[in-house]
């Protein structure tokens, strides 16, 4: 067990604990659990005699509307400012129940339980939550951080192969980014490797967490460091809802861009972006989509990291080596253009 | 001009000065206006050439429904993380506008420019927002602190008699809660004093806003002294919106009847609760108002200052002097009955 304090709430970290163990640590009769439907099929028995506020499944769930409804069954449960909502779920259900959490009655006590990859090393960690609005993604939301985050693995059991794999994408984030010896290590293992080494499997789920920690604990509202886990996500999201792909395999076709881009703009050794897509592809992650620039460039426009005529974006100038970048607008269109003639 | 900061931004106060000044405080291009239609209809000719964002004016727009659609109006401006939201308007627009840009994007850049005596001296101080979920008030929103906040008395020129009334019942909170002297120079004075007099009705409002502005300081989460703001409005909440009645109105009735719980639990001296009635009539307030306690009691239920079977009540021990008291919702309710039956 160990903390951080970003902002006003310290978070601290349960590493390959159990949920009875977290459970141990909030006050009886004060905890509500959110969850999505399939984790609470999966999972039920982890929750007896709590009530349990569940939201259907999937990422096209994830609008104010089910928030709202969220809130509507707190009112009913008579939930108040001492009640403790625990998450369990994947990043859908951690970023609405974490937002749910930080507006209803201007705050409540929050505890995350992610129950995929993907949220474990990456959207339950540093406060950051929301919803989509239409296609636009995560558009609604605030910066609030938990108490608690539970690395309980076993709930890693029913994961799908396919959750596996877009989890995998942003630990390839982490290493491109922050890692170069991550990066050199994923290249001499395989995503089957970790899923039979359970102890491999906590290691680096840790050192995943530890990464976007560090830069969160530095910079909690984005104003420096923190945009650096951004690589990939720019482009990335853009195509996600359009293209209906999942995160994972939408923002390794973004860090494929952006690699090709940090060739050009910020001096990424040629032949980097190559051992990218090797090891993308090794992880069963997709590397190209035919996409209309148009399409995407409408939602592009709307992201949160554009300011005027210019958009900070997450380059490479080494594996292990993010920087930001503001390119202008008209710049950034032209070089996804050529990207896509050549490709 | 001075600041304060609590929590991650500074506000700026800005006494006695034109809605035109802080435009040129703020970057050119970069403004949204957020106001109902009322105040739109009153003042757009301040707002030639800045995008404005109109909601219905009235306290049953303020829910999420209309935070939604300012969302959606943010979205279509393809407002930015630069863009800063100016809120003109009374409580239900600063409250609304303050919810909207601490969501959008995850906080974008406030300033508020209150138009009634209710806002000046309450609702635009001390980073609160929110929105009402059906009848329960502000059970929705965060706490987040504008840049800037304008004290245009020119706005007030066209507010209504009744408005006048509802914001005198926060300025006659304070001086009970914390300004013995103040309670004295409203008892001396008239609501038409003030109306006739403009500095010394600048310099009413600047005394409130610094009441309030120090207890925020001190405590921006209301964990401790910041809960005495909420003197009368337990109640006044409650039948507020179950009986139609205008804000400042039920929260005099509120105040009535802590004032008569004070005399009882807190040993504020016998005849003050006198005292405080002939000064809310005196200010054309209601002082009494027949109710049903069941369905009063059901809202009180879902207060956010209920901890468990408790209420964090507010008391006076004088006047001047308040305090915050657990009271027993068993014995609560015992005592509300007593009060209704001798009323």
């Amino acid at each position: 067990m160990e903390t951080i304090s970003p902002g006003r709430l310290k978070t601290t970290y349960l590493f390959n604990q159990s949920f009875a163990s977290l459970l141990k640590l909030l006050p009886e009769g004060k905890v509500v659990i959110v969850t999505d439907d399939h984790v609470y099929k999966a999972q039920q028995e982890k929750f007896s005699n709590i009530p349990v506020i569940t939201v259907p499944s999937g990422e096209a769930t994830k609008q104010q509307k089910t928030v709202d409804d969220i809130i509507a069954a707190l009112l009913k449960l008579q939930a108040d400012k001492s009640t403790v909502i625990v998450a369990v779920g994947g990043g859908v259900v951690t970023d609405m129940a974490g937002y749910a959490a930080s507006i209803y009655k201007r705050g409540v006590r929050l505890a995350l339980a992610p129950t995929s990859i993907l949220a474990m090393v990456d959207a339950a960690v540093g406060g950051k939550n929301g919803v989509d609005v239409g296609l636009y993604k995560n558009m609604v939301g605030t910066v609030y951080q938990p108490e608690y985050i539970l690395f309980d693995y076993h709930f890693l059991s029913t994961l799908p192969q396919e959750e596996w794999v877009n989890g995998f994408a942003e630990i390839i984030k982490h290493a491109c980014i922050k890692d170069a010896a991550l990066f050199e290590e994923l290249s001499n293992t395989s995503l089957s490797f970790y899923q039979h080494d359970p102890a491999r499997l906590a290691s680096l789920v840790e050192r995943n967490v530890r990464i976007k920690k560090v830069i969160v604990e530095e910079d909690e509202f984005e104003t420096g460091d923190r945009k650096l886990l951004n690589f990939g996500h720019t482009v990335g999201h853009a195509i996600e809802n359009v293209h209906h792909l999942p995160h994972g395999h939408a923002i390794s076709v973004g860090m494929v861009i952006a690699a090709t881009l940090s060739e050009e703009l910020a001096g990424l050794p040629m032949g980097d972006t190559r051992r990218l897509i090797t090891l993308l592809n090794a992880y069963g992650l997709t590397t190209a989509v035919k996409f209309n620039l148009d399409t995407i460039w409408e939602i592009l426009l709307m992201d949160k990291k554009r300011a005027n005529d210019s958009m900070n974006f997450i380059l490479l100038r080494a594996i292990g080596d993010g920087i930001i970048m503001p390119i202008p607008l008209t710049q950034l269109k032209a070089l996804i253009t050529a990207y896509l003639e050549r490709s």
